[in-house]
């Protein structure tokens, strides 16, 4: 891949610092900028060298960037795109990492749609319960999954180009429509961390919390390890693609319908047939990605 | 503790080989004798050093024991208790390790009525989503809790082997009432297990379930570990304990529904204070439990 110049990274925490410290360490990168809207984040990843320095001035960012990433949560990117649109050269590339597609192409094309040939959007499924510029590491893209959701508008040179830098950062790649993207995550990321969410704050406002936390052991800890995730990236994810995660919720309020029947009645056998499917679909995975 | 000359384990797998296991580094039995229905899970329990001996036959099994712990899935414990009661002399402790104390106290009045002095029930909170004798390991129990929930009619003596015999594992040693524990791990344990199972079985009879599992991440695979879990085991728990598990259930449909009407009317501020709650409640409990 060509070398970028000057790469922008717009929301430089988690996300936005792991791609930054990638693209440095492959030696892929001149000048980080670093733009976003909390002076104290911005200060701590200059501090921690992920960007060679910051502003909150899109016309001096974007002067001479060869790729900007906007990595916030996708609650804010409608308003980080109206303020990039003046300043948006033909030559910069644009990509977001954002974890839903549709909203964010939606506001692509009401705010950038004079520039629609360069702006590429894209989703690394790669993430942590850490969130800020001090999880960021330069090798959390290493082997994960990054979807690229191509608009028909797109420049060849432009989805080369991000093809490319989510590959310098270890990632492997694949392409989806936004329609489908938003289904497949709603179902194996959204939804999960919707439920961890709502279970423990159920539990959280019991008058026995204390004693019920006291009990809980490793199964609970993994299986709410998500709860502990970024509450504002979260709420703009369910927000942003809550038709089709009510059409995940509902599919899984039936399936728990039907737990409830048989427990109620007693019907061991239809819970051991469901727990054994699972066991076995969930091994099958696991095993999997191991290989 | 006295060093107990003959221990039998009925129910050689994880938990019950893991007890035998701790007992015997700890220098504190002499022959350990395994019972089971399976005589294939005998036979690796015996050939990998669990126990010296293997029988079928309780009159064999219960000569001269000082203590029995029973560790199959508690739905079978009805049927063990109804076979030893014959044989069980006076000097002979009890204790089990189900996961549910209700049903085993209902199992033992109406199957031991004439020896409840030395029947002890307990629940160590211990496990793993692998099973059989091949998981077992000796420090399982190292520091996990075990909570004990005497009956009115225990002797001393008989509470306090079973106490010693799991602080000589390495456990921290509690009691509660059976009602007051089968609420709690409804709550904190069966509810996450049935949750996981129900969630693995809704996605595998997709007609895109290969594609949803392809792009499942490591949220995913946290989420759902304990849908790796026994699938016979937790019948048995989800059905012994099934009203605090319905109880539970429901509380939860509730917060589903609430959850489910915030993302209907696109209720982001809703949202975020929930998943704020939940993960100030889980990251303290996650930081107490590493102290």
């Amino acid at each position: 891949m060509t070398r970028i110049d000057k790469l922008v990274v717009c929301g430089v925490g988690l996300i936005g610092g792991s791609f930054a410290l990638a693209l440095r360490a492959a030696g892929l990168v001149g000048e980080v900028v670093g733009v976003g809207r909390t002076p104290a984040s911005l200060a701590k990843a200059t501090a921690l060298g992920i960007v060679d320095r910051a502003t909150d001035d899109w016309a001096d960012a974007l002067a001479g960037a060869g790729l900007v990433l906007i990595a916030t949560p996708v609650g804010q990117m409608d308003g980080v795109m109206a303020a990039m649109a003046p300043h948006l050269a033909p030559g910069t590339a644009v990509t977001d990492a954002g974890s839903t597609k549709s909203d964010v192409i939606e506001a692509i094309y009401r705010n950038l749609d004079r520039q629609l040939g360069q702006v590429v959007p894209s989703h690394p499924i790669a993430g942590s319960e850490n969130s800020g510029a001090e999880a960021a590491y330069a090798e959390l893209y290493r082997d994960r999954k990054v979807v690229v959701t191509p608009l028909p508008e797109n420049d060849d040179g432009a989805v080369a180009l991000v093809r490319q830098a989510w590959q310098a950062c270890g990632a492997q790649l694949f392409e989806m429509t936004p329609q489908e993207h938003d289904r497949v995550f709603a179902a194996v990321s959204h939804l999960p961390h919707l439920l961890a969410f709502g279970l423990v704050h159920d539990l959280a406002q019991r008058a026995n919390a204390e004693q019920l936390f006291g009990y809980a052991a490793g199964g609970f800890r993994d299986f709410t390890r998500i709860a502990g995730s970024h509450p504002e990236m979260w709420r703009d994810i369910c927000i942003a693609n809550r038709q089709a995660l009510i059409g995940e919720l509902d599919a899984y309020l039936a399936e728990l319908a039907l737990l409830r029947a048989y427990l109620l009645s007693g019907d061991g056998g239809s819970l051991e047939a469901i727990f054994d499917e699972a066991r076995t679909a969930r091994n099958a995975w696991a095993n999997r990605k191991e290989d």
